[in-house]
């Protein structure tokens, strides 16, 4: 008797990411919004009865993209400071902005908008740090999205909240409101070691360790960061958190761009987790992060866009091509970081570092069913000798077909079912216009 | 009385790039496939009446961009090699399958799908280099592009000419057949320093002034190519060149990675042009350009696609985005080369290259009506607080739209109307097809 599932994908290639190579002529069956199996067509054809088949003959199938770190809600400020180092712009330009225009409506819309281009770049879960993440929160659950949200913690007062104390106490009753929602989690997000204080630092890993959450912060983005470190506390930022306890395997270091090789030693030893954000890193002119290094040092190393203000797209095809573009100069090694090792990055990468591995990351059975198809059938990715080269040298978001999360269709045909194109732009054009005006 | 012309474009933003800037408001008048006027909507209404009027509402209307450098008809090994450094790819991947397949019929498919490839992506006009460039010329021509064919010199035979001689000859004849062809031009293309023997370069300068052909070539593009030619000519390439009169306002340097001081001064001094290919220097691991300090310098600088064997597109709003990316990142300068900039290299600094900024580049009246418009109307590309920086940041090729060359519409709402895509698609299918069974 055939097992009866709710729906069945075939496509042209599937990349499962684990185990690595890529499969022809597979299915891959789903029920209950998890992965049930992965096997060849002829198997599925006579052990599974799908009430929907849904075929992609000239597709890639693959786990959905994990966007390591975001602040989502700064898709309207997408552009608006060009050409600025990380310094000039966070002083100069985004917190001026954000005193001024921050609030919940800010957030959910933002967060709608960059939630809406996420989902159509093929992106299923990102780690989002933002003000307001109850109104962030909201929007993910309107768009159908995972996400993984870091509630922020600053030694100085936004419109958010007035000092550390007050950003736990915020974020900590959001996550109280919330973490029954099935595709939200929850962590801590102290901004960076140079804004927050050895005594704030002290309270955060003790809510971690009592509340088992992971913590996720900036770490050593800028050559100064590190240097003013050095200065002030002898020792690296990185040393320096680890010596207040924050250290360990869901300690998630965004950037780590200017690392000490004890700096490498301690992020193996303590089996911390990278997001690497490259676009990122080469707009603000903060540095090439020594991503091929900690790789071999086995650290697990993810992709992230960062915010659209600094970036200016939530894009992880992007992100993985230039990942692998940038390692191979950085190591004069051209067959470092090929395809295959950014794909993991973007996907199962992703989901070690969030703490998400047992549930999303790769197409293996018991998992959510969190898959995207890329489809290469236009000329301009043609020859296609491998597949996985394709998606990250010559495909890119625009090719994204279909998006399901936990079995659900959320992107076909590259139209969203969940949010409304024409709201979301309008949504966009009413803060460009209130944020121009002033 | 309104002067009569063939064609209006009015976009939501006009960037003509000659001058600076961004007109709102504007049309584009163009007649007898030149650019006519740029001028208010209202002036336009009063002053002309146009035969046909197209209305670009959510667009960006710009120059056609220019791709520097490209071998078009490698399309065909899109992807067969990635992983590898220049010395290995060229030498055990792509020079034994060239051995292999080159053929007449190989190049004219390959670029036919290039051709199609850049037009789509809003390449108006490439400079390509490669074998059996009367293949070439006959896939240009079906396409309407506008090509500056490189004739190929090595020292060294190939399926398509036994010696330097033997190619200069060959390539001497293509050009006599093709000369009248309005959107063709020819330069002479000796494959790089290490492979063309002083006594060829001898031939092929006097060539170059006694036709007033402008001369391409490889230089510099690894760290060995230098550290080579230190050891055995006591000079770095560029030196040896300039030694053997190549050197001048037409000479073109494409990818100019590993400079020293002294080349940076003679390039500056004869005033000659470079190509920078990011992409494709970084897969192949060559190293980083020192583009900053050449403009700084005054020297011109476009940019190129490379061939899709090491890149894997011909796509140069990537190649746009990462050249204004890496600047910012070689100098730890965040305001280097901005989005503006990246736009001039890509529109009138491939024009000025190629020695063609009378006829294309910008949107100057007078000018051959070489133009492209990019839709931002979709909410990933909101807000829009500058559409340069969008242009380069957050949009891409899928976005174009339109592009005319010599007022011709050669893609119109996405779709190519010289070329069929499906046919496109299966030459490239039969070539993989023979590349891989041998």
């Amino acid at each position: 008797m055939p097992i009866p599932v709710d729906l069945r994908l075939e496509a042209r290639w599937i990349v499962p990411v684990e185990p690595e190579g890529v499969l022809e002529q597979h299915a891959l069956l789903i029920d209950g919004g998890r992965i049930v199996a992965l096997v060849p067509t002829a198997t599925a054809e006579r052990d599974y009865v799908a009430r929907e088949r849904v075929a992609l003959p000239t597709h890639v199938l693959l786990p959905g993209l994990v966007n390591g770190h975001t602040h989502a809600a700064m898709t309207l400020l997408r552009g608006i400071a060009d050409d600025t180092s990380l310094k000039v712009w966070l002083e100069q330009h985004i917190w001026p902005l954000e005193a001024r225009f921050l609030s919940p409506e800010f957030v959910h819309d933002g967060t709608l908008i960059a939630a809406g281009e996420m989902l159509l770049g093929g992106v299923t879960c990102c780690a989002d740090q933002y003000f307001f993440p109850d109104a962030a929160a909201r929007a993910y659950r309107q768009s159908g999205m995972r996400a993984f949200l870091g509630l922020p913690v600053l030694d100085f007062p936004t419109p958010y909240a007035a000092d550390a104390q007050a950003y736990l106490q915020a974020g900590l009753a959001v996550r109280d409101a919330w973490k029954h929602e099935p595709r939200l989690v929850f962590a801590l997000a102290p901004h960076a070691p140079y804004t927050v204080s050895d005594a704030s630092w002290e309270k955060i890993v003790v809510y971690a360790r009592q509340l088992d959450l992971p913590i996720q912060t900036h770490l050593q983005e800028t050559r100064s960061e590190l240097d003013q470190s050095l200065q002030s506390h002898a020792m690296s930022p990185l040393a320096r958190l680890d010596r207040l306890g924050a250290t360990g395997s869901n300690f998630i270091a965004v950037h780590a761009v200017h690392l000490l090789d004890s700096d490498m030693d301690l992020l193996a030893t303590q089996g911390c987790q990278v997001v690497h954000c490259p676009t990122s890193n080469l707009k603000l002119a903060s540095g090439l992060a020594p991503v091929a290094a900690l790789q071999a040092r086995g650290i697990n190393v993810a992709l992230g866009s960062d915010g659209a203000a600094s970036n200016n797209r939530l894009d992880l095809f992007a992100e993985m091509r230039l990942a692998s573009l940038l390692a191979k100069v950085v190591t004069g090694d051209a067959a470092a970081l090929p395809a295959a090792s950014a794909l993991h990055m973007a996907t199962l990468g992703g989901a070690v570092a969030l703490g998400l591995e047992a549930s999303i990351g790769s197409l293996r059975p018991g998992k959510q069913a969190d898959a995207i198809s890329v489809n290469l059938a236009d000329f301009q990715h043609l020859p296609c000798y491998d597949p996985r080269s394709h998606l990250v040298h010559v495909a890119g978001r625009d090719q994204v077909s279909d998006v399901w999360i936990g079995g659900e269709r959320l992107v076909q045909s590259g139209m969203l079912s969940s949010l409304d194109a024409a709201d979301l732009a309008a949504r966009a054009r009413l803060w460009q216009d209130r944020l121009q005006t002033g």
